[in-house]
């Protein structure tokens, strides 16, 4: 569903040839209805265009209803915000799982935001949440993709106790969507503004790096503070992080946590190491580093001293339409699919 | 001396028309020396080569010596580092002033580090330095490009007692030097990481916003952490700021400072408003802000609260060739000339 | 009118403090109109929007009737092409000479299609305008941006005898306004397609160069093969040209026939030199040569003998909304001004 | 053989995993000589550097030498041109295959210069080279990168006998390798000048396009009139070609001709389509084309008429490093292993 802009054309490539999931349906806007997904979508990945979808015709989001599609398991949603609500709902109430990547129902309290690597245990949240809306369904989210590519990183480290978080990000374009950034804007140029990006940071990152108890998430108990800058990059969002500890840490206990952090999950989208340490003093990179594991890893590196107490300060680096946004919805299906929820 | 780099272009090109410096004289490499100037500077700035400069002809460090051209009275120095510290030196020793862009003796205890609007009565350290050194000149330095650009802003908010500074920069290529970021480096990227660029940050602010006592400075009494990065921007260095205080503020105390700065410096280079505030959402911009007050002024935006206690957040915006190496040596010498030290 | 746009903005600025021209009004879409100009324009230049302008009242264009706004003399005209057409003769009709950057009217044969240092000659198809249509105001045109930079090159040539042109142009993303390209589609990029381009160099440049003959204009007698490309610059044309002449040519005699090249135009926006040589293998390049002679000088170099016969080779380079389009329309108005046009 | 440069990490890069080839032996500058190839490459391909190659020893060009080392058979050189010549034939004495990407050699008469799907029958001119310089092994070259995207496209359209090819490219940064072009030269920037490219393109394309007669190559006979320009972009030469030919052809005749061209090389590097045909009116483009068929298929696209006589002109893009370098080469020496020359 949205499947014509920056992150449906991802989700669309992403998922050809996936060992699991068929596309079953391509859902965009009532002005693209009827007509072949090819017609539609501008297409401004490099790779070509996934022959099965090219030819795919392009279904109305009122199409979802009676009788249901049974051939459909799972939606992915890159919805813009102001018709994500009510669509991803309504699926929900009609018996579909939706993976959505937007940003409207994230901060619900019995909506999971999950990255798979960091709290796959949350969807323990969709009983709650089908048992006080009465759905069939459900809704699972993914986070904004700047708070995916840190809060990854800050996985292996909220054991040392995390106090606070600085963090300042350089985005790269294609997180605003196809048409969001004018190149006259961001030429020769750096956008220090990107609307209630920091406002996610530091609110997402908190619940997902919290605890399931009982029916609810506990936030975890630090601070994030975020300043969003965009950047004449293509892909892969930069973020230079500071984090304050309760104890003083030497940054190879840092870089050893990086290291050896591992999971259980195997799925097709599973990257090996989601979290890769780069030795090199200039790195990591985002034109040499977004692809990555498929574009599913997160690179760190400069893991060094900060200068307040108990400091450790590293850069951090993803692909944002992969490991931010569609990559992350699909590994999220993968888990939902593996774990029963399907 | 150091005229055909990236910095030293600068200098000749805002020493045009200068109503009170005349160029006398250019020094560069041996290599270069007996040369028009024309002939061994690649100029690559938008502007035309000055005419009067470009048939100048370029002379040896070695010529500075006896018998000493009287015409010269002040070095402006943009010497590779490795360089630069015997010749100011000698310079210094043979009687002239010099005025350094360069890093090496900028954290000399008896070294003014300069920023006119910022501390010009560290200039009071001459005296210290000729009659310790026994020398008939003197060196003065301005500091490191960024580190100008962030402490320009912070200037006026020293009053409310400052207790922390983080500091993530996206600094321009010319920042480098002309050769100095090779373009598959930087195209479509960012590079994480600038040599020393960080230390100097975290020192050199320290030592500006110090108070000269007696015949010595005291370092400001706070703790700067700063993080440096490379972004695809040809000039302007922007800087996200984070500023924990001892008390408590509102962001239109911090705005009010801004708007509130002023200096009694009225010499030619001096900007009229050396900190512009911008009220747009999505301001400053390099490219849109950078040759405010002919590249003198650095703009502030963004203004806001910050998550942590005590915390204000705000992006700071300046020119890094002109408010940040060259201009600023030009505008310390204007002063060296009004205060009588020339 | 049109006045918030990318050439729209350019006519702004560079009507501020005109010795001979007062900005009188500001017209803009019904949509802007009873609101300040600052309030409606995204300022996009680097300099400063000019003080006057900015809290100037924009006006519909429905305010030009009756009565006669008898301060205005002379419209200039950014207007989209989808409404310039009507808005354009209607303001002719009223008495208003309009000097328009537009597309629409520039072929047709009564209206003069000008670059006042080619052809202000062009000017006496005015009359016939004014006698064929009825109208007491009239319309005159200054071509297309890629044209203006080419034609302007190739007039010192025509005398040498042209036969064929052919020329390839790396155009600059003002060119296409300020939402025109998206960053998305130029970043690391180059798009060979410009709508309508090419067609406009092949027959505007011969219009341009052609011959007033009574009432009318008699085209060039040579033939242009134009293939225009977008490239990721902001500002400044770069043109590829193959001249073959009638006759064999020294790439010496057509640098003379550039370095000679002089008008008797002498009014504020004509530039010193509307054509400047430069001497460097490497040169014109954009972001050099631009702004050269105020951004209203052409640029050319690398002139060279081709390799079909009677060929010569050069690059010629112009500033795209100053040269190209605003700064091309104002000089166009002075010389209505001092011809008594007005 | 130069292995740490631009086109040097194409090769390592395309020949890990190859089917046919093992990576034997890497040789570089005696500065490198004796490390590991992961310790003197800067390696900056998005791709992480192939594991084998990182831990070879570099060797230098003096181990070449007696005794032999009968493990390489074919030698890929990407040295620089001041070495090249005298390595490259040091190599063929002492009886290696040396597929050659450099320009030394190619327009010697009894050197094959080859584009696999162009005229791999050229490598007729072995036998000769052979017998003329009493080598045991021989030299292969293949042409400069901007020549062989516009002379792959040119193949099929031989047979309507071209007259006139005018050709304006607009070449990727990595082209002039890594350290070839500065940031500071190129951001916001068109360079319209490299050096030496325009006399490559104007003669290697008349060779290549040209017959084997007995034991020499008779030149294709029309004339090419080359422009070449460098824009920002990483990857991908796009060019705007104009063919005159010796009658009057329609867009169609030259898109069929385009559509139907194959070649019976089914070697691993040979791409599916050597040449694809683009129906949008705005492709090809660098970004969105540059990898088809994994970078060694060429793309065109906007086949339309041009305005001079028996004209026809339309856009080319092709990966300067892969196509154009170093995929080049191995795709000759798949042919040169499969012809039975190895």
């Amino acid at each position: 569903m949205g499947a014509t802009g920056s992150v449906g054309q991802r989700f669309v490539q992403l998922l050809e040839g996936h060992p699991w999931f068929e596309l079953g349906a391509i859902f965009a806007s009532d002005r693209s209805a009827g007509k072949q997904y090819q017609e539609v979508a501008k297409w401004f990945l490099p790779s070509a265009m996934p022959a099965e979808a090219a030819e795919m015709g392009v279904q109305s989001m009122q199409d979802l209803g009676v009788p249901r599609n049974e051939d459909l398991t799972i939606m992915f949603s890159a919805l813009p915000g102001e018709v994500a609500s009510e669509v991803e709902q309504r699926c929900a109430q009609l018996g579909f799982a939706v993976s959505s990547n937007v940003s409207v129902h994230r901060m619900e309290p019995d909506v999971p935001l999950v990255i798979a690597e960091v709290n796959a245990d949350h969807l323990g949240l969709i009983e709650e949440q089908q048992s006080r809306r009465g759905w069939d369904g459900f809704i699972i989210t993914n986070p904004n993709c700047s708070t995916i590519v840190m809060a990854l990183s800050l996985k292996p480290l909220v054991r040392f106790g995390i106090d606070l978080v600085h963090v300042a990000t350089m985005q790269a374009i294609s997180g605003a969507g196809y048409a969001g950034v004018y190149s006259m804007a961001i030429l020769d140029n750096v956008i220090p503004f990107i609307g209630r990006e920091e406002e996610k940071m530091e609110s997402e990152t908190l619940k997902i790096l919290g605890s399931l108890e009982g029916k609810a998430i506990r936030n975890a108990p630090f601070t994030v503070c975020a300043s969003c800058n965009r950047v004449p990059v293509m892909d892969g969002h930069t973020e230079a992080v500071w984090v304050r500890f309760v104890e003083n840490l030497h940054p190879d206990d840092v870089k050893d946590a990086f290291l050896n952090f591992r999971t259980d999950i195997r799925t097709p989208f599973a990257p090996e190491r989601p979290i890769i340490v780069r030795e090199e003093p200039d790195r990591p990179q985002p034109r040499l580093d977004r692809d990555a594991g498929n574009g599913m890893s997160v690179s760190v590196g400069r893991i060094r001293v900060g200068r307040a107490p108990n400091e450790i300060k590293y850069i951090v680096q993803g692909h944002n339409t992969v490991r931010g946004a569609a990559g992350a919805a699909i590994l999220n299906a993968e888990v939902l699919l593996e774990r029963g929820y399907l």
